[in-house]
């Protein structure tokens, strides 16, 4: 219902009565006046004239559920939205969703999490309403091997949803770090449930740093207020993000695996680079030269030979 | 305490007081009395007789946690156990543990399942009392794609503990078919859940036909009371299997792949001869040549070439 009178009001852009809107609704005029005193708790700004009615002054940057669903217009991701003002990482919770039977598409946000993850159990530092943190559950039909591209397909979403909102270019390091002036802007866990030959689901967790100012990041993290000197809405980032999203899983899932990694290629910071990668408990140094079909780095060594590396750390870029 | 008074009593083979009994483990003699009244509610044959004390006649074949905890001997194996008459299937109930943050080693047991899994969303017949539905939750130091080397350790492990059990030879068809007089005798269902470089954890699913009649038999599979023609105790096959798990297993994650695949090589019924396997909607027939390191299968095509497949249904094997 919080969606619906959000888009009544957010449709006019003047008073709009409360029988209006309430027989247009069909809840009762004290049904309404609940739910308005409710959005205004939430930090909606609704002013009531009387004999004018009710008029929406401003929204608050919350990812609430309702405010995500509205006017996000996709076929299946964030159908179903997990929200909560904090979790203690928003993929644990999905990865409980996807056990339980959640479809493809369910969405976990929080404002916060106390123990945000990245890969290979780094922590992601997560301050209350700066950032985005959310996880996308999917039920893709690819074979585990080829799971590497959801990351891929990930980070390229990220780099169209940030250019698109604001207009920066971004870049990828491989295989799921995307950069601001060398700086850490956003990270990406995948995890999955799989067979040996068969994904059940794949959970996509993604922390973007949007309004955080240098003192709630790491040294070699940045903002997107760093960059550009300014606040933004997460709610318009996150809506652009999740559309994005699932425009690219849908190519990939309909075999357009070259295409994402086209787009890849278009963001990427390390492909014609040196890099030194660390590689089951090894090093392994060359020329990065290019992806594979599976999303694999392929490194030239100086001695020619070509090396694929299906995960790893790359370590320097010099 | 079950334990305890079992081990009391099945280590001398006559009366044992009450009262040495209490004394030595420290309960009441309403306390023993207590659990002995459960003990023989559960199907254990006890016999009370005053002055002489209590004696143990038989055990049921019953897979209590306690029971099969009960000189087990082995280093994490089944240190927890979760027991059940019934359960829709083992593996997710382990599944939904290792999200938890269950141990390495913890173990999950029913005596029916009404929605035991196969391979590919493949039904397990699992009928009550007559086979071993069990789930193994490990914790490996392995990348996703070492996996499928779990599946071979297992089928190793089945084909081992029922060689030792009953000195019975049975087969594997790879990747994850355990065979008598070629039919099937065992099932493995390996899930995970995994980053895409780092394996959380790791659930095996066993499903052993042990006194299964016919009649609650499938036509292409079978039981070893068939091949043997008598009934067996599931409990000792059970402890057996445990206990070679862990053998391999830890050879496994000390770098015995190597050892684990040659072991492999010993039961199989798969290398040597021609095969036609089911891949990724479309079929590889040749002759099946080798095992790879990692588990996959390597097939000699009729134009010489060689394909691995990391996973699928071999059909036949003429």
């Amino acid at each position: 219902m919080k969606e619906k009178i959000l888009d009544c009001l957010s449709k006019k852009n003047d008073y709009l009565s409360g029988d209006q809107i309430s027989r247009h609704l069909g809840i009762s005029r004290q049904g309404l006046w609940k739910h308005i005193q409710e959005l205004k708790d939430l930090g909606y700004e609704i002013v009531a004239v009387p004999h004018l009615g009710y008029r929406l002054e401003s929204v608050p940057d919350r990812l609430f559920d309702f405010a995500v669903a509205h006017n996000l217009h996709t076929k299946f991701t964030g159908k179903k939205i997990y929200y909560s003002d904090y979790l203690d990482s928003t993929n644990n919770l999905a990865m409980k969703l996807g056990m339980e039977g959640a479809l493809s598409g369910t969405l976990v946000l929080a404002e916060s999490q106390g123990k945000g993850r990245g890969r290979l159990g780094r922590h992601w530092l997560s301050p209350k309403h700066k950032g985005i943190y959310l996880s996308l559950l999917l039920r893709p039909r690819i074979s585990p091997s080829n799971s590497p591209l959801l990351t891929l397909m990930s980070a390229v979403s990220i780099c169209e949803a940030v250019k698109e909102a604001i207009g920066l270019s971004v870049q990828i390091k491989w295989p799921n770090d995307v950069l601001v002036n060398n700086k850490k802007l956003a990270g990406i866990l995948t995890e999955m449930s799989a067979e040996m030959d068969k994904v059940n689901f794949v959970v996509i967790g993604i922390g973007l740093n949007v309004n955080n100012d240098r003192k709630s990041l790491l040294p070699q993290a940045t903002s997107l207020r760093e960059a550009r000197g300014e606040e933004l809405s997460r709610l318009d980032l996150l809506q652009g993000l999740l559309r994005r999203l699932e425009e690219n899983y849908l190519l990939l899932e309909e075999g357009g695996a070259r295409q994402i990694i086209d787009k890849w290629r278009g963001f990427t910071l390390t492909l014609g680079t040196r890099v030194r990668v660390a590689f089951q408990d090894k090093y392994v140094e060359g020329q990065a030269a290019d992806i594979d079909s599976d999303g694999s780095l392929v490194i030239r060594k100086d001695s020619g030979l070509m090396q694929k590396i299906s995960s790893g750390d790359v370590i320097s870029c010099r």
